[in-house]
């Protein structure tokens, strides 16, 4: 009795939750593009230090927020029953999303090098953050169920035109695989998802803690004296931080699960499996 | 019979993997002592930036590579059958060994900024490695079950010198606590014990990025011109970053866990419980 008690006691209800992470998501791109318009300079497309402030504010936007919002779609309870195909379209959509927001976020900081003369690629934040965007695409590559495989007959023609990215991007691997390769590939898609997230919250803070020492120096209130600025940015970092841990935490906690998610496609329909 | 194939092709053994896991630290360690020594000048305690180079060597020593095996002690099968209270030693030890590390390499940077009159925690990187260590510290304060407690009356005084640390950390919450309490805390425990190795590597890897940009500058090859030291330092970020992938994502794998972790103090020998 005891034991359930205390179980009882730790269980914490999946949409208050979600509520919670998505205003903290919410207040990450709010801050990062307070930070960006306040103190350096906004926005723009002309190649300038206006150009490179689209690059945290897409990466966080992307790679963070949108792309936490996707891993957590099938941890909603009402994934669980009826037909799984919309979910996958909203799983599928949103990453779909954070990936073009993170494309477009490299493309700003390699625009702002290039018309710069400053060299890309050579800090560990930018290798670390290269790698993870390319393990990003390898997921959106192979997608373990591309929504147009042939096991979707019931999706109408019309349909069809939305997941057309899948045919693109998931295509090459998985769509007309067999089922045992569907469940071999679908821990590793699991585990890559967490992951990704990981390496892309500590992009984030290696890339923020980069750009105040690079900004905080002349003609500016140094980094080390802590101004104003500093103390935004860092507190933007920490609720990153805090952001990627809880959605990990949220994706790792096993009551949160599909109660059958160890099988590589389930539509929960009782009686159908 | 697929269902059962594909997951057999993905399991994987523990102990080879915890073999590859050990090489992969111990790599980070030389690789860490190896920069220091070889382009940082080495290591002295006069306050200088000698005695910063304890800051990398320690933290990577402690608060990745030594905090990373005292997580996977429960790992072991071997852990799983037979009195618990020997590896409850190992664990605890190995998690003190990495906490006191950790103390000296915060000592270390301390160190070096009040003898060069620089502030301490300003950076992000500080903020984010202070916060690491502080729930470091309130996960050695509230160990889940310190061994001292009145639930091992089978250990003789003698073996009660090793574990006092566990006294002074440990007393002030649990170990007279009542089972409910227990179970409730220990998957606190767990969740925080994943959450801050995460959080170190990311300290890691944004304080070797911030160092390069500080020393790559004056007098030696810029860290945008990427020189060998950069090549190098980068790889051990990006080393550290997979040992603490590997270790965490080793946590999480529902097939290592032991077979009754749900339960706050199981010795596993079949009937006690």
């Amino acid at each position: 009795r005891c034991h359930q008690h205390s179980k009882a006691m730790l269980d914490i209800s999946f949409p208050p939750f979600c509520a919670f992470l998505g205003s903290l998501g919410l207040l990450c791109v709010a801050l990062v593009g307070t930070w960006c318009q306040h103190w350096r300079g906004g926005f723009s497309l002309d190649g300038g230090s206006r150009t490179f402030n689209w690059h945290p504010v897409l990466m966080v936007t992307g790679l963070v927020v949108l792309y936490g919002a996707a891993a957590l779609v099938y941890r909603v309870p009402s994934t669980w029953s009826g037909p799984k195909l919309p979910w996958k379209l909203l799983h599928g959509g949103l990453a779909l999303g954070a990936f073009v927001l993170t494309v477009l976020g490299l493309a700003a900081v390699f625009r702002f090098h290039n018309s710069n003369g400053t060299p890309n690629m050579y800090s560990l934040h930018s290798w670390m953050g290269l790698g993870t965007v390319l393990l990003f695409s390898c997921q959106v590559g192979a997608s373990p169920d591309p929504p147009n495989s042939p096991r979707h007959p019931e999706l109408s023609s019309p349909h069809r035109v939305f997941p057309q990215w899948a045919a693109g991007f998931g295509a090459f691997l998985l769509p007309w695989a067999p089922a045992w390769l569907r469940q071999l590939y679908k821990p590793i898609h699991v585990f890559f998802g967490s992951t990704i997230l990981l390496l892309s919250t500590a992009s984030c803070v290696s890339g923020i803690n980069e750009k105040l020492f690079f900004s905080l120096k002349n003609g500016t209130t140094q980094y080390k004296l802590l101004p104003a600025e500093a103390v935004f940015a860092n507190t933007l970092g920490i609720l990153i931080l805090l952001f990627g841990v809880l959605v990990v935490g949220a994706l790792a906690r096993p009551s949160w699960k599909r109660p059958d998610s160890d099988s590589p496609d389930s539509r929960q329909v009782p009686g159908t499996q």
